[in-house]
């Protein structure tokens, strides 16, 4: 094994996913792992499932603290750390940054708070705790390490290199600026997802048996926890209510457009009405999306859907896939659809556009009934 | 082949990819297909490619006359059949009915009413034209009969073989029903999207590069068709709009929380706020969602999601799941998310929550990563 990148020992304080991922992944790398968390069951476990061992009383001060604990805790733990350990380099791994950084500020004296440095491996889970901690958990994500103007810049480097060890990617930015991105890319489609599933409480049964992929798409993340979105959109308030607000005048653009439409009781339709904001709101849509960068950097249309009769049993969505393979064909994406009880499904398999047409001739050559022409 | 279960001859007007498709779909079925198409283009390629021939002067009559154009000229379509085909039954296809059934409505005497039915095949796609038109297009979706009061009950009927001779699953409703099912399931949640992608253009390059699978799936139905949409909305502005208001009172009170748990300039965060509209928020959203039928009608949250490592090579998603159909496990779902570039994706793959364990220890003998505990 080469010699780790991050110094030993580390301490981890708060032993949840993110922490006890943190202290498996540190520890399959051969980093010295402390553990503690504030529930000594939750220690326990995190000990016994190899996430780190409990420091003893003649150990080394850490090199570096960890402190994974929910948002509203975490700044009166990293300042704590600070003071206890005068060397240490402190980050905490909350997922809004602004907060913990003002509250550190408050508690610790400025040279203190040379040794923080702010961390958030973007590793979205729907599960939390230790139990489903594992040690690849970061593997493949951004992981944001997010100094203050006075950091210094050992523990900035610190920080990339941890990211780097548990096998992310470390992309350096400050607060206010992770802040307004995780609103944009996060928070405000948490709220908006959670917007769109509230107001299915008040759909009509018979609505929702003709669900379809584009509203469990876009309904998908509301399924998500209260407890800690609550503290997440707290926390980041400053970033989400200007995004939310934005969201909001155009709103009420689309309802007074679609007020203005309402035919007359005694009138024809379509003869009247304002249709402009609706057409702004489609296409503005449309090239907001096309921002999202696809796979490997690409835009996400460079990509083609096309979209396969699978019969609903064990291994025919496989061998699809397994014939493509063979094909030579490599897929960027893949999803199902499945509508309304019956045994057969849609695969939706996206590959280069490149690619499209021999794709298409090669799967219908092997008997596959291929929807797009 | 058995005898059609929908009578002969049928007269289609309007050969883009909806009216295309019922005439590759009915002409399979044995049917005979006359269609017409306002474009003389259009109508030459939808007889090239099978959809149905051109009426000839001795033709008889058509008894089912189907008008599968644009939502804003359907009523005076099917008026004009309902006049110059006094025995026929008449039904257009557009995705919204009220604004329909109210023009045609204020054009036809009463007993030619009689004769008109709606209807609305759910084959939601990303394409459009009678160059995508297939005969499978409407194989597994709903097909929702919207007969008015007076519709006769032999017109219902017929469409009712229609779906079925379609391969659909037909579903009666009236009119006001329909359209405010549709705009719960799929009007709302495209304005929902399309807020949601307009906010990106105001998001900074590097916040884009954050995003996950959360912000695509909540904002993918974004990339829809600004003219057809606008249409839809337009015309089903009565249903879309009460909902949409509901949204709007929700987000009202949102943003008001999160001003008020905006920190002051020099106090500490998180000390002040009334953070309860947050989590009634995300709380109804969680149970709205859960209204969202599975698939075979099951509740979606029957379901199990594990996260495997897949590299990114040519076959290996098909090898994956492949060994899950030698494992015996049917999947639920299948979806990729791949990462910032990195040449690894995660595929989540959903199964009945009763497989997941076995599922889990069968790919780890195999040698898969799997990254749920």
């Amino acid at each position: 094994m080469s010699a780790p990148l991050v110094p030993s020992p580390v301490r981890i304080i708060g032993t949840g996913l993110i922490g006890g991922s943190l202290g498996l992944a540190l520890g399959h790398a051969g980093v010295d792992v402390q553990v503690q968390d504030a529930s000594p069951g939750t220690e326990s476990l995190a000990v016994e499932l190899g996430a780190g061992r409990r420091p003893a009383q003649d150990d080394p001060d850490p090199v570096l603290v960890l402190v994974a604990a929910p948002p509203d805790i975490s700044a009166a733990l990293v300042a704590e750390a600070l003071t206890t350990w005068p060397e240490a380099v402190v980050a905490d791994v909350a997922s809004v940054k602004s907060t913990v950084l003002d509250g550190v500020r408050h508690r610790v004296a400025p040279q203190d708070l040379e040794r923080y440095v702010g961390a958030h491996p973007m590793a979205g889970r729907e599960v939390s705790g230790i139990i489903s901690a594992t040690g690849d958990l970061f593997v493949a994500r951004p992981f944001l390490v997010v100094p203050h103007p006075g950091t210094l810049e050992d523990a900035t480097a610190m920080l990339r290199a941890l990211a780097l060890e548990v096998g992310s990617l470390p992309l350096v930015m400050d607060a206010a600026a992770h802040d307004l991105a995780v609103a944009h890319v996060s928070h405000v489609p948490q709220v908006v997802a959670s917007l769109l599933g509230a107001s299915l409480l008040e759909a009509p049964e018979t609505a929702l048996e003709l669900s379809g992929q584009g509203l469990r798409d876009t309904s998908r993340i509301a399924a998500s926890d209260p407890r800690l979105w609550v503290e997440i959109l707290g926390a980041n308030a400053r970033a989400v209510g200007p995004v939310l607000a934005g969201i909001r005048s155009r709103l009420d653009g689309i309802i007074a457009s679609l007020d203005s439409l309402v035919p007359e009781d005694e009138g024809l339709p379509g003869d009247h009405g304002e249709r402009r904001p609706l057409a702004q709101l489609i296409d503005d849509g449309n090239r907001g999306v096309r921002r999202i960068p696809g796979k490997h950097g690409g835009a996400a249309d460079s990509f083609a859907t096309i979209v396969v009769h699978v019969p609903d049993r064990p291994g025919e969505l496989g061998r699809l896939l397994t014939e493509i393979g063979e094909i030579g064909v490599n897929l960027e994406d893949v999803r199902m659809d499945h509508s309304l009880g019956q045994r057969v499904g849609l695969a939706q398999v996206a590959v280069e556009r490149a690619r499209e047409d021999g794709l298409i001739e090669a799967l219908r050559a092997r008997g596959w009934s291929v929807v797009d022409a």
